[in-house]
């Protein structure tokens, strides 16, 4: 995909597109088109992480609250965001046993519990048996330090999803 | 109902009932849940305006663009979230003649390209004939100026949804 075609965009085409990089927080995306243009994908996702920074840490607890549980009740209900469900199914977790997914929403609720937030990892460049050790690692965590490590889980997930929007997303023709 | 019963709820429930006190943008309600207990509703509708100032001007910007054009796109596709439909049919912008919704989808084509971010105004508190004379009239002001007078239209908006809110909700029997 041509960045051109990118910077030419309205917002609202924009946030068509991109409005679900960080997961359900499209105010990040319609946010960063004022910089519009980027010379860079690269640049594209600093803005993003540059707006993140910006936050009040309260706004980094919010977003990662926006975040599904994995394997929780948003798989369960079909609810969640198309992103999170390819997500999901690739790390495993669409096909878990029941004494797995048992284990899982234990150990989540312990999580939230504690941190007040979702854990939150990418799920993309893990898989199930990594998730849940990771998750139990996690949990003896400081909550400043599971906040930090939440919000750079964040900004992977978004550039993997940032590089499949630019490999494979399929432009309106008229662009 | 009662404020200590929002008080006593984990970010799940409360995301599920004030998720889109302002519209599009959960993100602003799971940060203040961080701030936990309020003393009142005056006090819960006060963090999320601060929270509001507390960000950048793309994030204000990024505010205004997560809104719905009025009797636009989203509307014509059944894809309004559900506040949003009540407020534009309350404002009589469901069930407007070919001739008006044209005029309206003009200025608002005019309104974008001069902004960079949608016409919003608390439709509630309005009507159909209100909205278009100022559209028209707030189409000759200063982007500046727009900004702000948009984020209070928010607010407004806010404040509308979370007394409706306190007033209808039904909540879980089991709190």
């Amino acid at each position: 995909m041509d960045l051109n075609t990118i910077n030419s965009m309205s917002y609202e085409e924009f946030l068509d597109i991109f409005g679900n990089i960080i997961e359900r927080c499209p105010i990040i995306t319609a946010a960063i088109w004022s910089q519009f243009p980027f010379a860079s994908v690269t640049e594209l996702e600093n803005s993003v992480y540059d707006f993140i920074e910006s936050l009040p840490l309260t706004g980094k607890e919010g977003i990662l609250r926006c975040h599904p549980d994995l394997a929780g009740r948003d798989l369960m209900r079909g609810t969640l965001t198309d992103e999170s469900q390819t997500e999901q199914a690739q790390a495993g977790l669409t096909a878990l046993t029941p004494k797995e997914r048992e284990t899982l929403n234990l150990l989540n609720s312990q999580y939230k519990a504690k941190f007040g937030f979702p854990f939150v990892i990418c799920a993309k460049m893990s898989d199930k048996n990594k998730i849940m050790r990771e998750l139990a690692s996690r949990l003896q965590n400081e909550q400043s330090q599971e906040l930090q490590i939440g919000i750079a889980e964040v900004k992977k997930i978004c550039h993997l999803r940032v590089n499949d929007l630019f490999l494979n997303v399929k432009l309106p023709t008229k662009l």
